[in-house]
């Protein structure tokens, strides 16, 4: 099955980039992202594109984030050619608060292994409900 | 040039299918939507998952979304494989209120058009910046 091991291969790669984030390491993602990686979050004004940007953005908060404890809630991979489409809720905690995030990871099949194109992470229910 | 075709085609199908939404119409989205579409948007308390989730969601505001003006912002398709990767900022305007959107679309190319598998709405800087 060639699409369950695609699957578990790309729920594993974030698993693994995400612990690192968790203790304040940004560059589980940097080392898989595209060169050509697109990025949202909810601190920024608008896309913001490719690598470079992203590195900025990362290595401005490397050794800043502590999470005491994280989840990924719920993953679901589409594969779709040589694009696999991850999505997740998760849920992290850092400083007794609970942070709850909508995600989206697409990565794409390159002959170094599975990279992300595309990030989109939110906050759910940011205003409440 | 075919990638030329198919980033036109995928921007010309959201812009459509946005027309229609902002008038209160959402049968734009349904109908280019896949049985497999996954969605994300800010007031969910979780990922949604199938196309008779969403006509369910969209069925409940039908008639009740109407933008004076809205406007697609710098959208960027990545092609990859039978995948075409839709990110852009989007802003409406609503009630003298202008509203700010960060959407990811991801379409799937499919032997009746291009059809979407995944979309993820979010607030841009929904906590002010």
């Amino acid at each position: 099955m060639t699409e369950a091991k695609d699957t578990a291969t790309i729920i594993a790669m974030e698993r693994a980039a995400l612990d690192r984030w968790c203790q304040g390491d940004p560059s589980g993602f940097l080392e898989i992202c595209a060169p050509d990686v697109v990025y949202f979050d909810p601190t920024l004004d608008r896309r913001l594109d490719g690598l470079e940007a992203l590195a900025r953005l990362y290595e401005a908060v490397r050794g800043q984030i502590s999470a005491s404890h994280h989840e990924l809630l719920n993953p679901k991979v589409q594969l779709c050619g040589e694009a696999g489409v991850l999505t997740f809720n998760f849920v992290s905690e850092s400083g007794g608060e609970m942070h709850r995030w909508n995600c989206t990871e697409v990565y794409r099949r390159t002959p170094d292994g599975w990279r992300i194109i595309q990030t989109h992470w939110s906050f759910t229910q940011p205003l409440g409900k």
